[in-house]
């Protein structure tokens, strides 16, 4: 039984490899934030461009900056208008935060070490040389690479692509990520509810993830369970980055997905994963575009999102795509040891005491249950044939809400 | 000079108290995610809507299923599809996953313990009674709030609030919120560049930042050093639901954006903040707008950004708003004492062979340097006259990429 069930990270590894990053685009810097460079960002100047001062105060020779003197103030450099002169010997500058050092002046006297009177100023604090200036090129330097090529991009890296003086990008466009919904007994929210009939939840859960990984989500109408009609709407594919499917992965008679979609050059990569919640998954392609296939059952479709289909949409952006990020907390009570498949414990987290981050698992982990999965904020991970744990230990978990699920 | 400077919690706390949430919109579900919601969503049906199979099988009634005992199968209960019959001693109905149990069974047997034969199945392992049956509004029951006012939408929000039959959402409006730069010195990304002008990172930094923390950003054109061209840019602040500037926030002589403001109605808040870096900050209201004046340099900027900023879009958006979460990690390196001042060290994350993450500040913690902030991944916290660390200690950190910044 074991022996036909892939492990989640190589399954993860086959979805990767059957993925190319989408094609660049260009686009203002203002809509670069989240997007992942295509090339990276060089510097088209230096900054500062030239020596600058750090502080408010006085721009002078250090030699002249000793306590008790007093000096001519001869201009003011303010930043944005550079002082044009030099300051010789006995004379200073009135000097800004951003102010370029005038020429013949090595050093800054700061003003709370001066006092202005009436065209001079007296040193009450003698100013060494090459303090409070910043470098020519301390940020960085014109011609340089200031972000690479593969980099998702931050407030921060826009700041600094704008500050570098780039007004455009060029980042991968969006993975658009086509979402069907297949079943009889799913209706759209809103819409009457026929008896036996539930709400599809996943396409929506689903759509608001792949945004939150980058992507673009275009959910197409619900397909019944019907061969013909799943073959129909998949046959939109084409235009689409990725197809994820949900529902139609399970085992028994009404596994229609995978037939449904044969006629269109569906090649089938695998089915069972060595996981709960979420064990059928569907791998595969459809003409050129990539499937996956995840669970009906909501809790499975989402906990399988985050393993396999966030990765698929950083890989498809330009990243690498890998496991998604974890941390280390403890455990509030004692962990049973695990069989042979990956678990996902739905559970809290708080902070005890001592300032730990303790993950409590939710007492009942039915994978139906929707709103348990709502009020999680970690899923707890315990690998095939993890040994039973004791109240607080240490435990890797997922936290949801970091990665915007 | 201690005693003029604000701690970053009153200031923050001030900021916040003069905060009241935009009002309420509704939106498509589809539209929901990361948005907060103004009301409570509660469930329209119940999950589920009856007892229903958590497994595919046969429904049959436990007193029958004893091992070796074959029942005829009389029917078949695939989600979606009740069986409208009712289940006798010696009858069972094939069921699946999510399929209702129908009338007289009270148990289902699993396929991989049953054997198909010709219309009847053999029983190879005893079932019992509730076992595989998941009960009527495990999930949520109708009337219910499965969802309450103050939340910040998760993409599982949005699938429960899809199961629950919600179609529409009532959340509050995104915070717009004006960005107005000032400074003769400054330039828009792309535009020539004049001796001694830097070109304008900030108004795109915390572009970024506000539509990560949920706001809808608006770039004001750049106002020049001058009182009359700032009050005339600033005149427009009415129609936003807060004016953050940058620049002219400095103590010297070029600080215009109060005077110019004062003829607007503008209320000064405060100044100075015990932190590094980032002092000076202006806290006030231009009519009935709150104004935040952030500092100039784009290292204080973000920074304050992430300390007042974030929280005040939060309580903006419906949230209470507050410290910017953290975490623990270890420092790689010996920390000296801190002065009155909370500093935030620009740092790297990495993660040492025991599995710990280790943050590395940078060596140089100079606030105009850009490129290292957008290099670091989070800001060490060392607050006011924290004493000296070794390394290896734990400190606290802001981890910016979670944040979206």
């Amino acid at each position: 039984m074991a022996s036909d069930l892939l492990s989640i990270e190589e399954a993860r590894g086959r979805i990767l490899a059957a993925l190319t990053p989408t094609v660049a685009e260009t686009v203002a810097l203002a809509e670069g934030a989240g997007r992942v460079l295509a090339r990276g960002v060089t510097a088209r100047l230096t900054q500062p461009p030239a020596d600058v001062s750090a502080m408010d105060g006085y721009a002078l020779r250090a030699a002249d900056a000793t306590e008790g003197a007093r000096l001519a103030v001869i201009g003011s450099a303010p930043a944005g208008r550079p002082f044009e002169g030099e300051v010789g010997p006995g004379q200073a500058v009135r000097i800004f935060t951003g102010g370029f050092i005038p020429a013949g002046a090595d050093a800054v006297l700061i003003q709370e070490d001066a006092e202005a009177d009436n065209g001079s100023v007296l040193v009450k604090e003698a100013a060494r040389a090459g303090r409070h200036i910043r470098r020519r090129g301390l940020d960085f330097v014109e011609g340089s690479e200031v972000l690479p090529a593969g980099r998702k991009l931050t407030a921060r890296d826009i700041g600094l692509a704008a500050a570098s003086n780039n007004p455009w990008l060029t980042v991968h466009r969006r993975p658009r990520i086509a979402i069907l919904a297949t079943g009889d007994e799913i209706t759209l929210p809103g819409d009457p509810v026929p008896p036996g009939g539930i709400v599809s939840s996943n396409a929506h859960a689903l759509a608001a993830l792949i945004r939150a990984a980058g992507g673009e989500p275009v959910i197409l109408p619900i397909a019944p369970d019907d061969t013909r009609a799943i073959a129909e709407v998949a046959g939109a594919a084409h235009a689409f980055d990725m197809l994820v499917t949900t529902g139609g992965a399970s085992v028994g008679e009404h596994d229609l997905v995978q037939q449904a979609l044969g006629g269109e050059g569906f090649e089938l990569g695998f089915w069972k994963i060595a996981m709960r919640p979420g064990k059928p998954v569907i791998s595969g392609r459809l003409g050129r575009t990539p499937v996956l296939g995840l669970p009906g059952n909501p809790v499975s479709a989402l906990t399988c999102g985050v393993l396999f289909l966030m990765p698929a949409i950083a890989r498809l952006s330009g990243q690498p795509g890998g496991p998604p990020p974890t941390r280390r907390v403890l455990t509030a009570v004692p962990l049973a040891a695990n069989d042979q498949r990956a678990d996902h414990l739905r559970a809290t987290l708080s902070i005890d005491k001592a300032g730990h981050v303790v993950a409590t698992p939710a007492e009942v982990q039915d994978s139906s249950m929707l709103a348990t999965l709502a009020r999680a904020d970690a899923l707890v991970l315990r690998a095939p044939h993890a040994p039973a744990l004791p109240a607080m230990a240490e435990v890797e978990v997922i936290v949801l809400a970091e990665l915007g699920v």
